[in-house]
């Protein structure tokens, strides 16, 4: 059966790409504050680096902020990105940045809301309120949930690096490595994968090593601080696949955002095939 | 100055209520299933149980649900509790619950959504991105973020309930509560709660012992099987107040919700009494 990772990695073979470009229509880098504007801005990067894009991810924030008018710009972006797709002749993945969480009940409209409504193919979810909090969004077996486990933001520590033991247990570990383990646990039907942080190398071992099949959706290269080829080397599986590199700002801000994302496809594409050669 | 803490406690001597009513417009709970259904079926609530309100609760999902006209919806609905309070001359607080928590230029983007475009007074956040995911929303003196600490479903225990220790600390705590003492820390300026649910009294004895002086936001009793008796005897605060009962369900569900709110504000007033008996 398809599963949002066989769509997953069979846009990454077709773009020959782990680049995920974030569609964040800051209020700051916009032309004016409106709903309008951020679906334009979204729209001429999805036109322009489409080609390079083994998925988008837009962050729900920034379209809630601007209400009714912000959630209908959301879902034309996703829809012109299943234009492209279209174009393309090879799906793209839409990963919705919502991290959301909350009690079953609740979950399924969210879940409802992210995958039916708006039509995005995965979502990003906050495990804090645990399994039954993620059990509805994996009741779509062809769409994807990546749990939040070492985020990439200097706060993150406060809570995800405790060590901790469950009742009973001997073992320690830090809160986010248990994530991991408990997500390769629940990832029984291929749907479920990690955001772990670019800005934690260290972290990204850890958490590969939990984790050993799960795809990761990393953020924090460029703005935040986070090195391409550290985290490449840490982070890919032995497949040299498995991570999905999330750029935001560095290719939102360039001159000519299509350029910067061919560029930083075909960067992320040299360090992997060095650490990963083909087979000859 | 006034806090959202000294706007809440001023409603609840004014209504004499500890009562949080939930606005949460199931689908399955609508005649049809539509964002006027949803809004109409609140407004419905609000207008018959505000006498008896300490606050609204709102829940995000139930209106992200139906999309943009969902989100005209609950801006509607807020704007309705406005007119209540206008109308009785007692401001009611409006709780968004809407769970997020996402880094820090992100989380700027949820808070100017949930404060100034749709006015609620509050909202409910996920610790799990640590204090600089919750900063931009303490940046709004008159708001009030309540944490979320130990959730009322069945998962909360899957991370909730492990065992922490602090890097470099010897003393072990649940996650819970150690979230819980973070907020009790981070409460400086009076815009902290935590969410704990009455499903669990042994976790309000934990939190409120963590946690002195903070209000609590407690859902669970009703559908989800928390006892009324039982959670204000073990959460309420050394005052009487502190302690937020959020109500949907049954209340909702009731044939005549402002009979059934009237009731539930009777029976927690009847209680808290007993507990803590007015000076004479």
């Amino acid at each position: 059966m398809e599963t949002f990772f066989s769509f997953l990695e069979k846009r990454v073979d077709d773009c020959s790409s782990l680049l995920c470009i974030g569609l964040d229509p800051h209020v700051s880098d916009l032309p004016e504050p409106t709903a309008k504007a951020a679906r334009d801005f979204c729209l001429n990067l999805v036109k322009q680096t489409a080609p390079y894009a083994a998925a988008f991810k837009p962050n729900a924030a920034f379209f809630e902020f601007f209400g009714p008018e912000g959630w209908t710009a959301l879902k034309q972006v996703i829809e012109a990105v299943d234009a492209e797709s279209r174009r393309l002749g090879s799906l793209i993945p839409v990963i919705l940045d919502a991290k959301r969480g909350d009690i079953a009940s609740t979950a399924e409209a969210y879940a409802m809301s992210a995958f039916k409504h708006l039509g995005a193919h995965a979502i990003t979810l906050n495990p804090y309120l645990g399994k039954d909090s993620i059990d509805p969004f994996l009741g779509f077996p062809e769409k994807g949930a990546f749990l939040l486990c070492k985020t990439s933001n200097p706060g993150a520590s406060d809570l995800q690096d405790l060590v901790v033991t469950s009742v009973g247990a001997t073992i320690a570990s830090s809160l986010y490595v248990y994530v991991a383990g408990l997500a390769q646990t629940w990832n029984t039907r291929n749907n479920i994968g990690l955001v772990v942080g670019a800005t934690h190398p260290e972290a990204l071992v850890r958490v590969r090593s939990a984790a050993p099949d799960l795809w990761f959706l990393s953020p924090g290269i460029g703005a935040q601080g986070g090195d391409l080829e550290t985290a490449l080397k840490t982070g890919l599986r032995k497949d040299g696949k498995g991570m999905l590199i999330n750029i935001s700002r560095s290719i939102a801000r360039a001159k000519n955002p299509g350029l910067a994302a061919a560029e930083l496809r075909d960067e992320i594409l040299n360090i992997k095939r060095d650490l990963h050669p083909p087979d000859k």
